[in-house]
Parts: C-alpha cells; structure tokens; sequence
C-alpha cells in the first residue's frame, strides 16, 4: 500500500484502508454493547500499511479504543490510526482520544462514523488543527449499521426501545384467567434471557409487576444469573408490591405517563437499550407514542382465544391508519416463530 | 428385473417396483386436485420391467388410471400394473377397475395405499379371487403423503378442513370500523386464490357475507376466473342477502349449527377439500369443533390493535388448556409472512 500525498486524492480513494476498517470493526465487537459507551475497534498501520497494533473498548471506565492500541506500541510517530468512530474529544473518564493521538504523533486518523455524541464530538476538526490528516467516512455503511442502536440513541437522547412481546398464533399473551406461562418454549425464553442482558434496561409496566411479579433477571440455561444484569424500570402510576422480587435488586420507578420524558430520563442514566416486555399495556402505549425502534414477536403453536391480547388499543379506526411496519426477520426457534420488524419509515432505502 | 417366483418373496422386497410407484405418483400429480376423486397414477410393466404403458386420471367422469393406463396397450396379458391406490372395486360411472385389470390379462397388481372408498374399496381380495397376483403397500408412506387429505377426508367421511386467515402481527383481522382491504399484500391474496381453486369449497359465516359481500372466486392475476371454482358455503342462521354478489352463482346456505353435519353433507355433495375464510365468529367456531386439519395465517406487517381479532373466544380458561399446534412451515411471502400448522396430535412421529 502507498500512502497517497494529498489529503484530497485519499478521500478519492478510501479503498486501501477498508481492510484495516473491517479488521477494527471486528474488534470492536468484542466489546460489550450495554453500558452507555459504543463498541469501538481501532488498528494502528505502519507507513506501509502495515498493522502494527490493535485496540478496542471494553466498556465504560477502561481505556478507549484508540487508547488500547496507542498502548500497544513504543511509538506511534507517523502511523496511521484506522478507527470505527470519530476520536472522541471530551475528558471524560479517560481523557479525549484526540489529543492522545495527537500527542502520540499520529500522522493521519481514518475513521469511519462521525461521533453523534454532544460532549464528545469535535475530534476531527481538533486533529485537523493539529495538522493530522483525517480520513473520514470509511466503511461508513458498515460501521453505522453496526452501531445502529448506539448511534440512533445517542442522536436522540433516548435509548433504543426493542418491544417484545409472546404471544399464541391468535395473538393472545394469556389465558383468560391471566396465566400466561409458558407461552413459548425453553428455546424462545432462554433468547430472551440473552437480549435481557444485552440490554441496559428491562420496561414493564406496574400491571405486570403486580400480576406475574417477575424478577427480570437474565439467567442462562441452568438458571444461573448472567454477567450483565438489565436495570429494571417499572413504568406506571402504582406503586411496586412492598414485597415484590424486583424489590430485592436496584430498580427504578418510572411515575411519569410522557414515555419520552422517561426514556430521556433513561438516557440520562447511560441507557442506551431499552427492552420493552410488556404487558399489553405498556406495549400499546409505546406503539401509539411512535417509540419504539424494533419489534420482537415470539409466536407459540397454540391457540388460547379470549380477551388477553398482546396488543391492546392501538387508537386506530381505519385500516388505513394501520401503522405499516416491514418484517425484518423470521426464524423458526424451537417450536416457536420468531418475527423481527421495524417501523416502515425507519428502513433505508 | 425378474419377477420373483413366490408372493411372499415379493412381499419381502419391494424395492424392485419403488422406481416404477415413484414415476406413478408423479402421474397421479398430474390430474386435478379437487372434483371429489383421488389423483391416481399407474404405469404398466412388462415381465422384464420395462414401462410400456402410462396412465393418470383426470377427474370425475374420465377413465381411471387404470383404464387409461390399458388404453395405450394393445395386450396386457402378463403385464405388471403399479397403481398408486387400490384399484377400486364399484360400478361408478367408469366400471370397476379390478375387474378391468382381470378382464385385460394383467398377471400383478402392485400398489401402494389401501383404497378406504366404503364403496369402492375390495378390490385387492377381487383381484387375488381371480388368480392375479398383488402387491400391496409399495412406496404407503409417500403415497400417503401425497394423497393425505383425500384420505382422511374419505376415511373420516368429512372434508379435509383448512382454516385461513389474514391478519396483523397483532392478531387483528380488521381495524375498529371492520375495514379491512387490504391487509395482506398481493402475493398473499393471489396465493389465497390459487388455494381457493385448489379447493371443493369455501366456506364463510353469514356475518362475513353481509359485512363483506365477497364473490368468493378464484381469480388470477388480471382478475379472470380461474378454470376451478370452488363452491361457495354460507354457514350461519342469518339469510344471504337478496342482492348478494355470491347469489350470482350456486352457493349452498348451511343453516345448521352443528359444523360436523355441515361437513358431512358437504361430503355427500362430493367436497373433499374445505377451504374456511373466516370470519372471527365462523373460525372459531371451527376450532372449538376440533374440525380443523391445518391452519394457514397470513401475518401482515402492520399493527392495528383493537377489537377485531381474527380469532374470538375458544372457551380456554387457562393456558393449560390452549389448544397445541405444530408449525410445519414459515415463509416469506412479499412483504407477508405465511405460517402454517396443524393440531398437535395430528402429527404422525
């Protein structure tokens, strides 16, 4: 690989460093994607293109992508730094990565989305101005498909809202008398247990808390409690059962009916994955408020009938006004279905 | 091949006519579906193997396989007949054929499901009577695959029942007001209308008919009328309105409330195949009934909440009591989902 001398005729050609791209992004997947802070890969290369040293984020508190591999090497005079995210520009915890880089003596910076965050952003144009070369936009499909949900909640000021729901193929989530386990099989509980703990927050509304008194735990498959544990969030105007099981973990009751105004208040607190279980509810309340990002929909070979239906209300009078969404995904799971949606004005085009 | 000397030596391998059932199976596919007949294939073997004769049969009022199979030969003595059901043994409007396959010199009958017409079935023990030698049971489980809902159908006296719906990931079958075109999306409703001419009838509630004013055909994709149209059954105490679109062609109006003696007339009428529309009120009831063979459901992606629920009450008080399906596929179908499934116990492990 030669490094091209104008500024203006790499941007023409970003090709040489898509390789070192696709190798940061699969190291920032090694990162963990709850926490508040993105996954972040970045790799160092050597005037010859080259890799030289490798470094990702492991989550909030530990050093920074660009950090890590700085960390890696004796010298990083001249090298080019290839990362999945524009250098941060704050002091936070660590310090900004802008100014690390710049003290390193980093001769360019390749990087393939800008940061959104408002604290953070700036870092390009600081290491301009410290007459570092700056590469942006590489890989930026990819990197911002990977990011999506880091990216999208981090744009704006609330957390990415997955609403889950089990229902029977008639669309039921219970009996009659309430009884609703289990629905689904072992298959479709232990995923949900694993998007449980990919998650920063579990929502349920007072209803639920009072009726099944969940514990909201991400367990594995021998029942044992998984490293990340979600932050409970109860959302309603009734307070939790003194004796409730949520009770005996850090939680949080969310009194507001504005779901907006609790989400940011979410945010706030490093939520950036929110994972709506329900009940119908809740669930109808975040679909009629235009909040959420993604749907999972766990569909059981059974029929119950009868009036516990996932999806309440939706306030809709005409099948025009149906909320379009488009199907994203369908898996068998076991037993059961899986159907993945999104909102039909989120899908790019 | 060669001709085993013994019958039991026969019986002891089959394997010689599986190639020849396998090319009479995929004859039988060949004729139609509905009409109230079985699709039959048979080919005619000479002693050393060789197929010399082909034959399938194409609906009520034609020849049988059989029969039609004997036509292209001009002598059959000491032929091998491979049929893929028991030639029937009744004086229909084609004469039996184990007395045609006696008549033209055939010295072995081999076949593969027994025929569970009450009214045509002895026709292997007419055959052995007459010194001709048989084969039963050759390729049973393919052939019974093939042919499943003619013979359940027959064996049952009732039709084999298939339950559609259309309805959003919600479970709705329409929106507040009852609007409810179009749910599905294009490839979804044309699939329903080559499903519908694959069927002997279509059957709707009353409600369904003056909410709707279907005309229940079977169109292509221009709008024309495919070659079979199936006949339309009103099920309900209501009258069918004066002006009705369905009053422009036969329909029957099934005003008894006991659906299996529905079934059983519509048996009698020739209807082996049962294609239930809906609605709500008339699926329901078919499930409670325990009268379904197999469920199709058209997911749509839209939510739209509310009272219309493609499924009403089914007397389950608990989830204990939820009536167990096995999905047996799940695909793709434009922008839809296709599910399909069958009760539970009906699987055969």
């Amino acid at each position: 690989m030669t490094a091209a001398p104008h500024e203006n005729a790499v941007r023409d050609s970003t090709a040489p460093y898509e390789h070192a791209m696709r190798h940061a992004l699969s190291l920032a997947s090694r990162g963990p994607v709850t926490g508040g802070n993105p996954q972040v890969g970045c790799v160092l290369l050597s005037p010859d293109g080259e890799i030289v040293a490798e470094g990702w984020h492991r989550g909030a508190g530990t050093p920074h992508a660009e950090v890590d591999a700085l960390s890696k090497v004796d010298d990083a005079r001249g090298l080019t730094a290839v990362v999945t995210l524009e250098p941060c520009n704050h002091h936070g915890r660590t310090g900004p990565c802008s100014v690390a880089l710049i003290v390193a003596g980093v001769a360019r910076v390749v990087y393939a989305v800008d940061d959104p965050g408002r604290a953070s952003s700036g870092g390009a144009t600081h290491l301009r101005n410290a007459g570092v070369d700056v590469v942006p936009g590489v890989l930026a499909d990819e990197a911002e498909t990977f990011l999506t949900k880091w990216l999208t909640a981090t744009r704006r000021g609330t957390p990415w809202v997955t609403l889950k729901w089990a229902a029977s193929l008639d669309g039921r989530s219970a009996a009659a008398d309430g009884s609703s386990q289990w629905i689904t099989g072992t298959a479709a509980r232990q995923l949900v247990h694993e998007q449980r703990a990919e998650s920063d927050a579990i929502l349920v509304g007072t209803g639920t808390v009072i009726a099944d008194d969940p514990s909201l735990t991400a367990r594995g498959d021998a029942g044992e409690l998984l490293a990340h544990q979600p932050l409970p969030v109860v959302v309603g105007e009734r307070p939790v059962p003194e004796g409730a099981k949520l009770r005996e973990r850090e939680f949080v009751a969310a009194h507001s009916r504005d779901l907006e105004e609790v989400l940011r208040d979410l945010y706030g607190r490093g939520i950036r994955r929110a994972y709506v279980e329900g009940g119908p509810t809740l669930a109808s309340a975040f679909v009629r408020a235009g909040l959420v990002d993604e749907f999972l929909v766990f569909v059981a070979p059974k029929l119950i009938g009868g009036p516990r239906i996932a999806v309440d209300d939706l306030g809709i009078g005409s099948i025009d006004e149906a909320i379009p969404l488009t199907f994203t995904g369908v898996e068998a799971l076991g037993d059961d279905i899986l159907i993945t949606a999104v909102p039909a004005t989120k899908v790019e085009e």
